[in-house]
């Protein structure tokens, strides 16, 4: 095998699992959301498997459904910081919102996560689309999805030239001169822009993997452009090869018309395997989890997708129209998800009970009940037929159904000569294949 | 002894030593300022010393000396989560500024820090003077210091309404009725004030202190008035016994005018250590530390806590003129420490040399040479004459001089049955013997 693993498999660490009933299945710890131990465990079992990187999400509030689903986890930045000591060689990748926060501030915890974790950081870049993270922001209304991504445009920017600020080799601690650094290679970036203006240069030197691995999840027009220029790696929600393919095509080429090498962004569709030893198990499994859901929490996840719209009026029990919908190009939260729940819809013409049983393992994400064996054949299917170059695992309870994945699937793609039986690399960059970039401001030689 | 120890001690740990010219002494190492192996090493020193706590500075900015001392050290957040893990029971005290950042994203981290050290966080409360941080937050200018505490008395009001909005016990878990959490104890904080509109509640449960210790260093009039109000635990510069009794009567009593047990707020004054078998070895020991010195490095910190006032103009080897220095009361940084060199100068009327070398050691703090037993007399007498609850230690060189104090000095303070041999309690509020605060959203029993 070369020195990347041919796939590449992110998991994607929730609270007590991805399906919204999770903390009632027995597989799962709901009372350990704020216990650093938990997480421990948890890093330790992907470490084992040896994926790439593990990644928190991050809303800035809580939702609606406190009362019945877990929520309040640890803040990510320092949740990532805490594990870069309990682990050795997987990434590390948090979300962090370019709407709330300062640039300069974002850039220094990222580049000292990166020295901490020796190279393992990675920056899930967010626009927040809740009304409940505006909130608490002293905003009394969202900005436009379109207000949104302008402004990450230009803050990613802004981290991008801070990262850059110290060149690789600025420190000198050169005790018989008394140079500590070479302030030649230590820049200002005086960056005056419409959202922010800021001088530089960062106050602490080059993250070690130059740039922090840059990830990115929105899929709606705005966010490939987003993704096309700026990501290397990509979540998304795809329910179908097609549109997956579809999908992989439309931002391999974005990305080359920035002049990128459409390999230095890998597309990782969400997956929610749930496994069983037959399929009928499996299938079992699922029901398992979906008959422990209430209706109610689902009306409300499912009106958050459309903001705020309000779908108790409609009768749980029979088919929802697909006319009953906002459209998603007017949704100002998060566009592609409102479309691939609307597509569900459109294909399946499922009952509104039978809609929100089919949400609550993914949200919109994939998920696919099935033998070990099957779980692999769709992942490599997906990988040959260039609709994803790995999976973000979204694990339906954990830590059981992670573990499951570890030791029952993870083996099968080892066997195919599909996934890495160690690391080869050390860095998160390294694990992805991906080139650490050179200073902005580092002089030819 | 009783369950918290009749002293208390901090380390501020430093990037190479609180001697400016550190980094060029061989008991330094300053090639690891971003090593984390680095500050665990240091921490493990502390924690031997069985130290309340520890800390770090913050200054948003790299300074402008960085080409002759050495800079460029870790984020504050993101290195104390990491070292939660290294240590077990020293306190984790971070820096952070209420001018720069938003209540919600900084009450999140802090209680993110607090839960993943089991209850071990303190926040420094800084309101940032320097006009390099401004620059890169987009600030032409800073803001004055009168506006800065304005702002972060709102900050700080809504931070810790943030931290009281999940009740203690608002987490049920409750499998049998599908109860995740009371959202009756989980609380909107609904804040509307000047600077800020949060609506809350928090993002994750309450810190398992209730709130993270408040730490502040501010020592003009508004800075003692937010402290008595705030403080838990004050690092202040004092150089003469009358002027830190005077200090510490004067925060204690305006503590009382608050309605607050004047016993609840720690007055620890800095003293940075420098060590010597003997009074003559330890004096050596210090004029070898200040022939490291820098006369240009010097000449630009002083002239940082002035505003950038230029003293090149006046000769080295000339005594100084009082009426040289801008007046503090116009001084828009740090007030209180451009008052305590001035009176250094009143005192001592240095010339511009022996001022840039009596402020090489601690910027203003003390800066004490002398045998073990000298500082152990030191430390005890401003404890009994009320000067002192305990000190910021600042050691001189990292991390010679730090182990040199804890193997040399606090042996001494304990068998005079000053100091702990071992923690008693868990928490940073036990080890400094602070209540905790109650939700003030909790309905009384």
């Amino acid at each position: 095998m070369s020195s990347t693993s041919r796939i590449h498999l992110n998991v994607f660490v929730p609270t007590t699992g991805h399906h919204e009933a999770s903390w009632l299945h027995p597989g799962t710890r709901p009372e350990r959301l704020t216990d650093i131990a938990y997480y421990r465990e948890t890093a330790a079992i992907a470490e084992r498997g040896r994926f790439d990187s593990l990644f928190l999400a991050d809303q800035l509030a809580i939702g609606r459904s406190v009362k019945h689903v877990a929520q309040g986890k640890l803040e990510p930045l320092t949740l990532l910081s805490a594990l870069a000591g309990a682990t050795e060689r997987i990434g590390l990748i948090a979300t962090a919102s370019t709407t709330y926060s300062e640039p300069y501030n974002l850039a220094r915890q990222f580049a000292s996560l990166d020295h901490i974790s020796g190279g393992r950081a990675g920056w899930n870049i967010v626009t927040s689309w809740s009304a409940e993270a505006a909130g608490n922001f002293g905003l009394a209304q969202r900005n436009s999805h379109a207000d949104r991504y302008r402004r990450a445009t230009e803050y990613v920017e802004v981290v991008r030239k801070l990262w850059d600020s110290w060149e690789d080799d600025a420190r000198r601690h050169d005790r018989t001169s008394g140079i500590y650094a070479d302030t030649d290679r230590i820049h200002a970036i005086d960056h005056q822009g419409e959202a922010f203006r800021v001088r530089g240069p960062l106050d602490l030197p080059r993250p070690p993997q130059g740039h922090p691995v840059l990830v990115q999840a929105g899929s709606s027009d705005e966010g490939r452009a987003f993704a096309a220029r700026y990501a290397e790696a990509i979540f998304t929600a795809q329910q179908e090869l097609a549109d997956a393919q579809a999908f992989y095509a439309d931002v391999k080429s974005r990305a080359a018309g920035f002049g990128r090498d459409p390999d230095g962004i890998k597309i990782l569709p969400g997956l929610s395997p749930i496994l069983g030893s037959t399929e009928a198990e499996a299938r079992r499994n699922e029901e398992e989890l979906n008959d422990l859901t209430i209706p109610a929490v689902g009306l409300k996840h499912l009106s958050q997708r459309f903001d705020g719209f309000d779908f108790t009026v409609f009768p749980l029990d029979e088919p929802i129209p697909v006319e009953a919908f906002p459209r998603p190009a007017t949704v100002q939260g998060a566009q592609s998800r409102s479309q691939v729940i609307l597509d569900i819809v459109a294909r399946e013409r499922p009952t509104l009970r039978g809609l929100l049983r089919r949400l609550a393992g993914g949200r919109g994400h994939k998920v696919l009940a099935g033998t070990p064996a099957a779980i692999a054949d769709h992942i490599q299917l997906w990988v040959e037929q260039r609709a994803a170059d790995g999976f973000n695992i979204m694990p339906a309870t954990v830590p059981a159904g992670l573990a499951d994945f570890v030791d029952e699937v993870v083996p099968i793609l080892r066997r195919r000569g599909l996934f890495r039986t160690e690391y080869a690399g050390r860095t998160l960059r390294e694990h992805y294949g991906l080139v650490r970039p050179a200073s902005r401001y580092a002089r030819s030689a």
